[in-house]
């Protein structure tokens, strides 16, 4: 096993990472860490990404082997967003960061 | 309690969120999870940042409460960079997310 790290610039992970904590990589993931969605439903979710960012971030996320397209198991079946494993992994820890800037919003704000 | 959101476009906490998961911030406070560090060591140890964007990203982690700036106990005393109480929170989920990413990179890269 290699050893990653992400704070070396040339170490693979950086790229992964930085997808990850991309403008929108982390809202997508971390919408998707509730339920597979429909592209719409992302679209409507992550409020104020473009058809396009979506299209590219899903692609991106893909490519690192954290998101796959599939059918869903409805009738009629219809292309879906899910997490891979890794992917699930990778979401919850987005996940927990939501809910730890959520609750550490500075006292001025909330 | 106001309830925060990081998906609604207009909520504030949205801002932090793009802040803590931004191209160096998730970096500089991933690193500075181990300990406060002075701005040269910052600066070697997450790779390929300039001295530009560290101040940048150290004035803005400060903004939102979660970065401050403070004399070390050490003598002769020295300035150096730790996180609040609300960026230790926020830095150990992000410290969580990195091992994430680096205990599932795709195998075809490791």
């Amino acid at each position: 096993m290699v050893a990653f790290d992400v704070f070396a610039k040339q170490c693979p992970s950086r790229a992964v990472f930085s997808h990850v904590t991309g403008r929108w990589g982390a809202l997508v993931l971390g919408k998707l860490s509730t339920t597979p969605q429909r592209f719409w439903e992302l679209r409507k979710e992550v409020e104020g990404i473009s058809d396009r960012m979506l299209t590219q971030t899903l692609k991106v996320l893909a490519g690192d082997g954290l998101v796959a397209r599939a059918m869903s198991d409805e009738k009629p079946a219809h292309p879906e967003y899910a997490l891979t494993p890794a992917g699930e992994a990778v979401a919850n820890a987005v996940r927990a960061l939501v809910d730890a800037v959520q609750d550490n919003m500075p006292e001025q704000v909330a």
